[in-house]
């Protein structure tokens, strides 16, 4: 079911990188688990998971590799998970033609236009496959299970959360792509995974999604970081949109703006401890 | 003199990448270096710094990108510097031909044998050119630099650090190529680079320099981690050599071996705030 590629000693837990035939995308998928040490003590206990959504361009490896999130993980006791960004070498032709659209630029969404509805359907991996295999042939407590992401993945993060009630207990997002119907990464992805009606690009808005929301749908707070030296971030982010949509229907959403950090991963490995800090209180 | 290509903010501090036009190599060279705050704060206050040197097929951006250093490096107020493994495009017929020699295998030796001895100046580049850059354009103070590294760039910080007395104050390493003249990387290396005479090549073994030592040349201690798991162990690294040399001459050596960790990063990361706690302190 699952096949382990590799595994390697980390912070006194494991580090594990799995390929499995996913019957959602049709096709193999590479996932990356970190496993604290207590799930090698006592592996019948059920741990609490945090999901993690790169960015474009990103593998099932970034974040394991560059966010420095094991440490804080081992303290707290968390399993980390992180699905690569797309489905590859899928045969699709032009799938690999641009760095944000196709392969690497899922959008954690499910497609439904030709040609790409028939594996581009990220949205069901993460929800459903992925989690419920976490969640039984690895040690994740499914009542106890958050979500984070970078910037596509922050996109993924506010949305899959938002539109799974009770599916993720807690949602941050590093320099997420706020607001995606109103940005040319999100215009040009939709149009193409979505079609023409915007009506339907609204379904995969966080921003749009909260704007709706009757009530605050994570009542304990919401904890978004933007670096200000972000060379995205006036074009493609928007997180004021976030921000206005939250204050509108009371969701508590901490924003925190930072000088003179960027879009990478040494802003991200910045932030780490406090994001992992947000969700272990949450989970 | 320096090109800035770029800087990120980082725990506080900046993560930069510089080029230059190196004299000693006769080529431009890059290197990394993290400055915490207290560098951009007080920038005429020299600081304590640490060179590190990475593996075969590494880059200057190998360490800042996946060792998780520069948390601790913020916290004790380290400048941490890296640089590249080897010149590049030299020219030289063969350079990227193997991945164990040539490009990224610079092996931090004054290389003697024709068509590598032009370019292949390592040693002199680290513990003189760069060394003076840090400690003069950069806020490092001369008198507190340490040394570390990892698999050839462990070997690189024990023998650089016997070899330039008194220019490094502490030195560590993860999974050093401990005794070089008696496996196949350094036998492959240094047949090319120093020619047939075996008695050159004892001259950057760290365990042969460390046996001819009169008395203890780092009498606080030298640190050294190594991965049981690590698939090099067997018939690369040998700290066993390097453990009964330093026994024999009476230099403290905390050797520690870990079981279930192999050569990869993931070890590294997992030890990072030891070594950095280990050179803050003597330095």
């Amino acid at each position: 079911m699952l096949e382990l590629l590799s595994e390697h000693g980390c912070f006194g837990g494991v580090q594990r990188f799995y390929r499995h035939a996913s019957a959602t995308i049709g096709l193999p998928m590479r996932f990356s688990v970190f496993l604290p040490a207590q799930a090698l003590v006592q592996p019948e206990q059920r741990l609490p998971a945090l999901f993690y959504l790169a960015g474009l361009t990103c593998t099932e490896e970034t974040f394991m590799i560059k966010a420095g999130a094991q440490r804080y993980a081992a303290e707290h006791g968390l399993i980390l998970v992180a699905p690569d960004t797309s489905p590859r070498d899928t045969g699709i032709a032009g799938e690999a033609e641009s760095w944000d659209f196709g392969v690497g630029a899922g959008f954690y969404l499910d497609a439904t236009q030709a040609p790409w509805s028939q594996h581009w359907r990220m949205e069901s991996y993460v929800t459903q496959e992925l989690f419920d295999l976490v969640t039984t042939v690895l040690p994740a407590d499914a009542q106890r299970v958050g979500i984070f992401g970078h910037s596509m993945g922050g996109h993924g993060a506010l949305v899959l959360a938002q539109r799974h009630p009770g599916r993720f207990r807690s949602v941050s997002a590093f320099a997420p792509i706020a607001a995606p119907t109103r940005c040319p990464w999100g215009e040009k992805a939709f149009s193409r995974y979505l079609g023409t009606d915007r009506a339907s690009w609204e379904q995969y808005d966080a921003s749009a999604l909260m704007a709706r929301q009757a009530k605050a749908p994570f009542p304990r707070g919401i904890l978004v970081d933007q670096g200000l030296a972000d060379k995205f971030l006036a074009d493609q982010l928007h997180p004021e949109v976030f921000e206005a949509a939250c204050a509108a229907i009371g969701q508590p959403l901490l924003l925190r703006r930072h000088e003179g950090y960027d879009h990478g991963y040494y802003f991200i490995s910045t932030l780490m401890e406090n994001h992992l800090r947000h969700h272990a209180a949450q989970l």
